[in-house]
């Protein structure tokens, strides 16, 4: 594709050798966005160990504002610092940093520039917990702008009975967000009343949340790993008819990712809460690679071990998707 | 017509000559839009197998967000794909396309000005259902814009409690709509607590809800094919009283058509749910075609069916309307 | 008057001859209104039949969205079409036709200053019913401007719950088309579920509604006619203790005309459903006339006659006041 | 203090009389507001009978909207009539009229600058009345300018379950109507299902009212003349224990107008419903004097009597104060 | 530090000698801030007699609004005046004055530049209390900026049902406040239908609340002094996991201090309720600096005592800090 754009007779030399074919063809697939949007994401591609690869290991650290600060750090304390996760993140190489505004505001300006930052712009606390949950906007395109962040991150509940609230603020947010050429980040995690627990990882539901938050516009999204159980009637008969294969979890990640436009929006899994077992997690990670998809969100599951063992567990968990 | 805007001694050879007097007489009864969004509408006209007729078959794929991707696509999986819809439109030779963002943006661009995109800029999914639905907007006006789409659509759900919230929102993005030119296509689809299930398609709440559409501004009007089912008392007494031809189904498309401002408003119907017999749907075709009907808007009969299949069928359909 | 304005000297042969004193007299009460609204308000008393007497006749056709299309038009078909009613209008010499967005757009630009519009810009229909009703914004000032009217309508329902919102929301959008130089014209119409079926037009209640008009900014106030009925318990004291005349149909609308600051304020009165005994009508015309209404709005009663029956109806009702 | 801003040797022979050293005084405590709200402060305190005083006696009269037209002024009719009552208050020498829109913009120009006028911006009807009352916004402060008032007026209800939302719309009308110049009056009358009937004017509640509308930036705040009733627990302890003196009505007018910035802002109190004994009311001014309070406002005692008696009755309070 | 930013050759005699070390390093925590909110926050830091300590006393007086004026002022009447809380921050050499707007406009003229001022931007009343309570906003960053403040004061309650409310209004405030140079104060304050009643000051739920204020971007954060109580079963669990020292105050004082960025974020703790015992509250103020806490705000306990009281009082538990 080089031929395409280089200027006849002239070295393309200083080109980073992140901007793989690979990379070229996933931005592809953001036809519809503007230069801006589009060299955001290529950021995200071209950073850390799995530059150019068009995989993604990324480090989420919002559990102190979702689950508290004691449940997040007790375990790990230095934890506590947002530098610490800056330089879990850049240490380890993972491809982003993502968190909500007081985090990013604390350290944002020591390590400008240094790793791809992902500003979470709404949160949910469970100081009150609801049956139909909805988070809260605690931040702004304007302050991701401000903190040089390549993305807004945003949850919605599919499920809930607010789900329509959130998609019409993600829909706001997500307009200004790539008019202003930064890349949209949707956490897309099934939860309500409509839904039974096991329905909020069931393979019927997950592969609709992807599919919803790509129909919203996201260019990334993050949902959890889906189980085999089928939730919804109606979709029980379809998958039944089709004889979709969803046995295996590669299977289910193949099948969430085809969820997603066909494999044209890039669809990366959540690890969920803290495992002892490392090898658990690898085994997760292969499967994801063997489903085709785009990587993994990984944060307690990072900062809750202790530094040495997380940077050495991170780069493994890289070393899969990237071999 | 030629007459009045003609230079005379100028032949007006390079006009496309599906710029029909039908075309012109129906752009006539949008006396009080701008020319931008006479343009639009014009070229939804112009466009496809049906230009220059007055007619249309409309592809519309929503049903991913709808009803989500398994039950949308499970049976036809190239269907996943969004350029799959796109080029099944082109290839049909339909009037437009019509999409959520998410899939209006994976292939605008590659499809560049090939066939008129109607942006359907609000959705709701069926992860969480209510008796009095509404839907989220999930795309804009400006989205519409920056996507080179001719029209935006809207669904209203007269009878759902939460009606005011719809029309309001609807008159807001129709001014603004209007405003920059383009037009505005709204699904009329009656359902809510005070309907019982058979009501949602009754003939007298169906010509209701065309009448609502119709005077909140639309162009172009998508209702369900009615029924002989009466509603509302109130109704029964006044079709009773100026005994409405209601037996049959081309005598209940002319009403829904007539209740449109005497047809001075485009109405097109839709195919409902997948069926396997395909003549039953050439003979609705044929039915709405007698009543005065405009045409259908055909989605899951059209993508859920083998892509070759699908292309004869739609082709089928074009030729009645044109016949 | 003309002493004040007219220029010595110079006769003032080119003033149209319906800007008479009456009409100067009633303009007069709308000292703090700009030259444009002033203008339009004139516009309404100096067109047609009824020019220059500061009476009114106006045909407002909101029934289809209100109640359905076919409880509206099925008994008179070619009522379907929105320019029989601006025909209508035109043709029997009504002041002015008001309508919502719709009906509107499809025939004020053949009908481009043939006659004095009014843009229902709030509307309800009955597919979803409630106890405490309120009606959806369905258009906008600029709208009523792009489209040539000289007023916006605005229905408020004084008693229901959501009063307040109507109240709000009428208030700002007759503060932004007085600033653009149009008058306003509200429905006061009261319901809900603090007042008894009997209440809604209960003297007091109908009285209190044309005052609550009046407060809110009102130029035209359209009030149903009045029963001796009196709803509320502290306001029997009132009427009581003071002796207001409301035996009779005169003596009501004299009250109800007092009550929107003792005279000052353009009041009409609503036809009601279609009555086939038109002497009834004209004797409530009558009784208008006589109580120092300003006359009447009529719609149902013109266009489920038939048209040529309508037009000597309307003419003679119109005479009556012009008597 | 004139010295302060005299020029030397300059005699302020031009300035007005009325501009007293106590009203200098009180001009003083509003040391935050720019020069035209100080302006039209300033107004309020030189206009009429009491102007220089530092004393009030204002008209309101906005009972037609909040009781109803008959109850209001079916006792003396005339008084439907606008002008009326600005006539009344001007006769009278009122420092000012108050009223919402309808009735300021039916009779603003004819006697423009004659009278400083309230633009009571908020206002509330009993055809639907609510256990947790909130009036509804009926005018704006762009009206209050162009119809040339002085202040704007707003009511709160503390103890409403949706207080929170007056508050805040004050807010923004407060902060509009400040940077524009004008004064903010606050009508501040406890209601609501916290409170029961006896503490809408218990000594605690009134008190706790008028320091609210002073926190929230009121210039002059209206309350009702409370009881020796205390209606909270908590509160009950303070005044025990402090054994602030609430025995007569000048203790109880002194503890509210302390409860005001120790006095640093303006409070004047209701005369509530209409009495016959003109005594009682001339007792209830001398006590309001004696406990320090800036004046009364007082409407239906004003205009439900006839009009010469009322002029009497009106200046014999206004003698009171000025005493 | 000096040497980074001094020229060489150029003493920099003029430089407050508040500006220490400590200071500059606390700024240096504010890394993404632009230099008026650093410049508005070394204000707070540089005045009064912890000037340079990196330490806080600050008075605060919203108790007028948010318990009555009697409960507040009636043991110390001269307290009813604002001026005597600017005089007593001013006099006690506190860091700072806060209030809602109504005192701060009180007083804000005559003391323009003596003593740093927070504005309240939100307050609430118990004349309706609720269980899951809400703030109303009650001034603005404008209000702040006019009146020469150097920060806006917010108050959430976390544990509310409507707590994303008051996130979402904070965060609009904040991203205002910040982007004109203002610093943010965050009155974190758990309460609501989810929580006990210990359960507010249960140190899992106060470290809780200080981590969602930072998270939401506050630069200083004010909270109560928590008990050994754990509220949630999930938080007990880490706490025992991690065997987090909650036993003694200074234990749970640096477990707070350390949940708001590992003590990267200003810390200060409430006062409470007015006590007798002068030496509990010293012995509190000891604890809070010997767990790194940054300092009190006390309000009760400084203007319900006596003004000789109170100085003496505050001045002491300065020197515990200072010392």
């Amino acid at each position: 594709m080089a031929a395409v754009t280089a200027i006849p007779g002239i070295e393309r030399e200083g080109r980073a050798s992140a901007y793989t074919d690979r990379v070229r063809e996933i931005l592809g697939w953001y036809e519809s966005d503007n230069p801006g949007t589009k060299a955001n994401i290529a950021r995200l591609m071209t950073h850390g160990r799995l530059a150019g690869t068009g995989k993604f290991v990324i480090l989420p650290v919002d559990q102190g504002f979702e689950h508290g600060p004691a449940r997040s750090f007790a375990v790990n304390p230095p934890a506590y610092n947002p530098n610490y996760h800056f330089e879990l993140a850049l240490g380890a190489g993972c491809n982003a940093f993502a968190a909500p505004l007081g985090f990013i505001e604390a350290a944002a300006a020591r390590h400008a520039g240094e790793i791809p930052l992902i500003l979470k712009v709404n949160n949910h606390d469970v100081l009150h917990d609801e049956k139909d949950p909805i988070s809260a906007q605690t931040s702004s395109v304007r302050d991701a702008l401000r903190l040089g962040c390549v993305a807004i991150g945003y949850t919605i509940y599919p499920g809930s009975a607010r789900s329509r609230e959130m998609y019409q603020q993600l829909r706001e947010l997500a307009e200004e967000a790539k008019s202003h050429g930064l890349a949209v980040v949707v956490w897309s995690y099934p939860r309500g009343s409509a839904l039974s627990k096991d329905g909020e990882t069931a393979i019927d539901v997950v592969a609709y949340a992807a599919h919803i938050a790509a129909e919203l516009g996201a260019h990334i999204i993050k949902v959890k790993l889906p189980t085999e159980h089928i939730e919804q009637p109606e979709a029980q008969k379809a998958y039944t008819k089709a004889a979709v294969p969803i046995s295996t979890l590669p299977d289910r990640v193949r099948h969430v990712v085809q969820s997603a436009f066909d494999g044209r929006r890039i669809v990366i899994f959540s690890g969920g809460a803290m495992k002892s077992d490392d090898d658990a997690i690898y085994e997760e990670a292969r499967a994801i690679k063997e489903g085709g998809g785009f990587g993994s969100i990984i944060g307690r599951n990072s900062f809750q071990r202790p530094r040495e063992h997380a940077m050495k567990f991170l780069q493994k968990i890289m070393d899969i998707y990237a071999d």
